[in-house]
């Protein structure tokens, strides 16, 4: 076909020939790829799957944008362990009937997320399938001193949360009901339309932490773990993980101000505890080194509570009662 | 629920507790595993999407089944690349009404396939989707100037092939009608239908090659690729990635004398070139070692040809006609 349109009619190979364009010349055409990961570095792997109408929609994402996600979640994974990101590679089911346009934006996205925070498409699976999904691998390296675990908090540290968080759910709330929006300032609009559409991997507050500890330094009990599931369900991973308890302060958690103006504090906070896919980091570490730490990152920087010896995550709210007793089933469960 | 039967009944985060059972407890429960590769390797990666309804369906393939040929596929690609098995991720993607049973062994088929030839399940991802689809990524490593590619083959090399062809597409065609078989003896039958559901990823070929050409020898001149999408196809990778043409005997290709015996010459000659899903290895290099290493593995190994200054993969019948020319065109094609 002179114009085609749909994968289909481009027939497997002439797809295939389009998206290596998105591919380093010298990992194409072989049965996998070999990486050479920097001397003295551990590999780390992690994997996401993204499926059309669970994870996106049409209505809400531009292909790029599926693409931009989908690789960010992962580089946030790899910057919750530590990782520096090497590359992905890319398992894709999709119908016949998709749009060549819809398959170069998809790439064109992951390219984009790829050349800001790093690494390549190593190599890929293309299938047919009634429904697209798009089916991740992320690896990055490590140096093993420095990996970072969910097990390693101790009683008495600081928890750390880097950036706003609820903003991805308004920003979805607002792509799903625009009309929601009409007293939102643009700016704010944009803002959370964005941090929905294209999370930022905190790969930047990694690169902090080492500023911070010096270059000497090893992770020795500092624990962490990224924000996709909710803040909420990442403080009660970390906490289990390495049987702790944690006592969080309301009032010091990440609410952006236009937010909390927007739909009232009760509703940011539900969206700032269990909204999810904020992509940021949740870190346990020594008071004195979070404090560091803040300072560095800014003020949406956030040291929200302590670990403790119980074994319950509390939220104390600032009137004083008893604490709220935090829990997964409030959390975000794909098959509930 | 007392006695859980499907996903959405056991919940996600009870049916991630009864996956865990099937990883090494140092990769669960963070955002990514760390992985050690041996000293002085490079890291191999290759990934596959299995979609049910058009890699596998209930009607041919259990559970335990779908699970080792996701993991024999792959490891069948690291095999191609001369690398040795450390483990692989799984992304699923699941409908809620998908039996534990149909979940459970699907892993113990992807763990028994692990155990079998190397390596462990170092992660993955669950989601809800309207279809199953297993995208498993493996990883592997090799000594650099081991690895295999497709683009080393020079002209007038030997190629080899590992193993007979066409048995996975005559054990499909078994299960799919049980009663064009009724001629057929029980071990063929069996034999053929092992080859579909049970494929064996030939690294012990790989081992064989450095043992045929010694512990100092590196790849260099060895071209591979393995035959997961039909003999023909890999035999026009390997030339086209390297600039070379072939010239196949087809009295030199590896049919099963019972498979010749119950479909005839000309299906069985289709098969083995077009039929796919052998995953056996084909190989050009120097016709020395090529007749080494067939001494070493045995009968079902053969010298089908061998690389020519043309462009073009001629297959040679043996009645002294003009030769068939091979294409892409005729053989597996995903969207066609």
């Amino acid at each position: 076909m002179e114009n085609p349109q749909t994968i289909a009619e481009l027939g497997e190979l002439g797809l295939l020939e389009r998206l290596f364009r998105y591919c380093p010349g010298d990992v194409i055409g072989d049965d996998g790829a070999v990486v050479a990961l920097p001397p003295g570095r551990h590999l780390v792997v992690t994997t996401d799957v993204l499926v059309e109408g669970v994870h996106f929609s049409d209505r809400t994402t531009a292909p790029a944008d599926v693409g931009w996600r989908a690789v960010a979640a992962n580089l946030s994974d790899l910057a919750a362990m530590g990782a520096t990101p090497e590359g992905i590679t890319v398992g894709l089911s999709l119908p016949g009937h998709t749009p060549l346009a819809w398959v170069e934006g998809l790439y064109q996205g992951m390219a984009d997320c790829l050349n800001r925070w790093g690494g390549v498409v190593l190599g890929g699976d293309l299938c047919r399938a009634d429904a697209v999904s798009v089916a991740i691998t992320a690896l990055g390296s490590v140096a093993p001193q420095r990996a970072l675990y969910r097990s390693r908090a101790q009683p008495g540290q600081a928890i750390v949360v880097t950036g706003y968080h609820g903003l991805s759910r308004a920003g979805l709330e607002l792509l799903l009901h625009p009309e929601w929006g009409t007293g939102v300032a643009q700016a704010d609009r944009d803002r959370w339309i964005a941090a929905h559409q294209k999370p930022r991997p905190r790969l930047d507050a990694i690169a902090a932490l080492w500023e911070v500890l010096g270059t000497d330094a090893e992770a020795g009990a500092i624990a962490a773990m990224d924000s996709s599931d909710g803040l909420a369900n990442a403080v009660l991973h970390l906490c289990r993980a390495s049987g702790v308890g944690a006592a969080l302060q309301a009032v010091n958690l990440p609410l952006e101000r236009a937010l909390v103006d927007w739909v009232g504090r009760s509703q940011a906070l539900d969206w700032c505890l269990y909204g999810g896919e904020d992509f940021e980091l949740v870190l346990c570490l020594p008071r004195a080194q979070a404090e560091a730490l803040q300072v560095v990152l800014g003020p949406d920087c956030a040291i929200v509570g302590e670990t403790t010896v119980a074994t319950e995550v509390e939220l104390w709210l600032s009137d004083g009662g008893a604490p709220e007793v935090l829990s997964f089933n409030q959390g975000f469960q794909h098959f509930g």
